[in-house]
């Protein structure tokens, strides 16, 4: 039966496709499937017993205010943490140069209605997060995609884009979410200095910039663009070129919700207006409670917990292919967060590969979808972080034996 | 200093103006005022021993799951318990007409994006509520204001604006925010009956509902509309013309930001996909609590500390105000919720008599911003709810002593 909402719908909304991210994540509630789908953290590092302290703490000494409404901007204790956070990797911001976000996805959204208008152009990496595309999709954007290799994207392509005049400059700097690569320090000099030549600001997304397993730190893109504006670092607030992204859901937990931007003084006070009308604020408790559990130091040392955890996992898996999977299947070897990329060969069909994955009863993610302008149809997204050594065992063999089929059926299925 | 980001905002952020009710909610966090300005619930009935059990046996029974990612739609067993509970309100659903949002502002902003068009007409009672206002700002919305008097929104104007094509209607038939109005069953009637003739769908956005001090409950619009389509109410799942919001923010905590819609399955599926790209899904854990809180029927028990404790504080409202505010200022004396609506002397503008008010130490908000097509500058609305009897004695004093000024002086400097 029709209702009469049914025929009024705004234009934005008509041509709203199925969520590939929501499907893919109703495969990984399978309960016998092994997932390398999902963009899961284990849930076998989550501080439980810290969370249970810090509720009774936060409830005993703050209830009233934990559990009442709260600024936009987010709690300011919580966003003092983050500035000293920050500070010690090189950014020197204070707390007006942060919001609190209910998870990074929401810091998309409300980049996507603070700048995109219909048909506004978008620097992006080929393959990029699907999730932005998917908020920014809903403001009409469009892509250019730029090619990316193991060291990220690649330079002289970016300057032929920015001449064409997008808003701004998408970028996951570490690890990227889908391929795993990470944008060499050379590249993200030279990006911070192309950005400002042609006048494009950058948003920076860095979820997993902590979990790195081997190599050195790179320092972020947003702590070059500072130290290229004020030669000695000592230009107080923040008001460059970029908005940086980071969040607690690989550090703490993904259920809180919570996440934060970095940004110019007069963008932060933008987007709480934008929040304001969007949510309110995040929720107060989680705000006390992450503040709470992060307060005396305790991330630093959980941190070391979820990257031996995750190192040991990545490197059974790297080790399994290595020593299971067709010749002619390639993969990234990435120094740090939750994912690996696979690329088969041109002719093979990665979503026609996860048919017959999903009936072996394992599963990853086609590539296709990270690709806006077409293409990666022959590539596939891995996850090592949310299944444990033995479940990577197995399900890696199940994979190797569905990719072996695949290949010799030739078109994947 | 400019950045680049600064020329660089959509059309729709260009005009975007401060935020009334961020501004008020600053007013509130001054430790000495007495503020009946926010629309905060008294911390003292926050069921913070509660709200700790809950938090331990979360986190000891279900950790993994409470602080992981989730389905968008929301967790099952709570959507489950407020099926229960809005059967037992008359509305048959299932857990597949019901989304949880962060708070329902969100749902606003949702319902916003889901089927405004700039320029689009949504009719409205005049006063509405101002978070409605500014969620449908952003996506170009313009108001049909209906009058409304204390039995609600006034029927007889409603027709000649169905004729204009307004998108929605959108009321809040129980204790409006701010007015404390109450639409009477007649009107409820009537208003299901001609929304359904002009084929004109409804938004009821019911915060207050339970809250009653006074008098009999009355039908929710959802009800009656539910009961007008199927006579003997036994069709199922809800697909009529009713898109019907509450929230856990004055029943538990509003800090948890926990809040729920209601809508015919087709519009919750545009809905969840809308809510994937803009934050994935609520916090898991606090729905997890929400739910350990609920499960057991306590929220019934809550309530009824939640309505003798707002009860009495109205009361003392009430009866200081009869007995100190000038003769010449009228307001309402609702049967529920967290606020009455003053309306002073048509020459007297409530914004000045506020600047003064705020030297005394007492806070209210002016009226004329619930009025989107202007009007109403002689109006307030105070809340009830926040404050303790004591203060709101001390502040009923400051507040007439204010009043009786500004009525001497004329323009109410």
């Amino acid at each position: 039966m029709q209702t009469p909402w049914e025929y009024r719908y705004a234009h934005r909304i008509q041509k709203m496709g199925s969520s590939v991210i929501r499907e893919l994540l109703k495969l990984t509630e399978q309960p016998d499937i092994i997932s390398f789908a999902g963009g899961l953290p284990a849930p076998e590092v989550f501080p439980v017993k810290e969370f249970q302290d810090a509720c009774n703490q936060v409830l005993s000494d703050h209830g009233a205010q934990a559990l009442q409404y709260s600024t936009t901007e987010g709690y300011l204790p919580l966003r003092e943490m983050i500035t000293r956070h920050s500070e010690r990797f090189g950014v020197k911001v204070s707390a007006e140069n942060i919001l609190i976000t209910s998870g990074s996805q929401q810091a998309l959204d409300f980049i996507g209605r603070l700048f995109i208008n219909r048909g506004d152009y978008i620097v992006v990496e080929s393959p990029t997060y699907l999730g932005a595309l998917q908020a920014w999709n809903a403001y009409g954007a469009q892509y250019i995609s730029i090619p990316s290799d193991e060291d990220g994207m690649i330079m002289d392509h970016l300057e032929e884009a920015l001449r064409i005049g997008p808003k701004f400059i998408y970028i996951l700097p570490n690890f990227q979410n889908p391929s795993g690569s990470t944008l060499s320090l050379e590249r993200r000099k030279r990006l911070v200095i192309l950005a400002d030549q042609y006048g494009v600001p950058i948003v920076e997304d860095d979820p997993y910039g902590q979990l790195r397993y081997d190599g050195e730190h790179i320092p972020s893109v947003a702590t070059l663009d500072s130290r290229y504006r004020y030669d000695n670092n000592d230009g107080g607030e923040y008001t460059g070129n970029v908005i940086y992204l980071s969040t607690f859901s690989k550090l703490l937990a993904p259920g809180l919700r919570l996440a934060w931007v970095i940004a110019p003084p007069q963008v932060i006070r933008k987007l709480v207006m934008t929040k304001q009308a969007a949510d309110l604020h995040t929720s107060s408790f989680n705000q006390h409670v992450a503040y709470q559990v992060g307060k005396g130091g305790f991330l630093d040392e959980h941190v070391k917990v979820i990257r031996a955890t995750y190192k040991e996992r990545r490197d059974v898996m790297l080790e399994l292919m290595d020593e299971l999977f067709p010749r002619e299947v390639q993969w990234t070897k990435p120094q740090g967060g939750m994912f690996l990329w696979g690329i088969l060969p041109e002719h093979v069909d990665a979503a026609e590969v996860l048919k017959v994955a999903v009936q072996r009863k394992v599963a990853f993610v086609p590539g296709a979808a990270f690709h806006p302008n077409g293409g990666g149809a022959n590539t596939m997204r891995i996850n090592f972080s949310f299944s444990n050594p033995e479940n990577i065992r197995e399900g890696i063999s199940r994979l190797a034996l569905t990719l072996k089929e695949a290949l010799k059926n030739g078109k994947g299925g």
